[in-house]
């Protein structure tokens, strides 16, 4: 079976978004006073095939942890559907 | 009123995803080959303050055209909620 996934891959609570602090200051410069925060993260979307979804789903946790994410700074979160 | 924005950029369809291959290239090595395809993009999630919903919609479109994305190679979407 072949399935699609989303996976979000942000920074854990704490950890200073320095990409996110320079957009915000970009925003603001162009007038948009009334963003108070910015936070940036990765999106990924992955096409792969297993028999099943608790498969694709057991493939993309491993995944995520070995090689999409970082684990020390950042968590992920996915959503996967059949493709 | 007080409103949480996720915006997703990512490449417009048939722009070259080397970032994408990269990742797809080192979930291979590391013995993933049931993945097919790997696009990448961008997450930002912003805070903002608006008078209503529809205000901060459409603030954020044109702050994804100005600033969050490049029109010319990339897309975006975005989903608002109250805060």
């Amino acid at each position: 079976m072949k399935f699609r996934a989303k996976v979000e891959v942000t920074l854990k609570e704490g950890v200073l978004d320095s990409q996110g602090r320079t957009i915000l200051g970009g925003l603001r410069s162009l007038g948009y006073g009334d963003v108070e925060e910015v936070r940036t993260g990765k999106l990924l979307q992955l096409s792969l095939t297993a028999e099943d979804q608790a498969q694709a789903a057991s493939q993309l946790e491993e995944m995520a942890r070995r090689l999409l994410a970082n684990p020390v700074l950042e968590k992920f979160t996915f959503v996967l559907e059949q493709a």
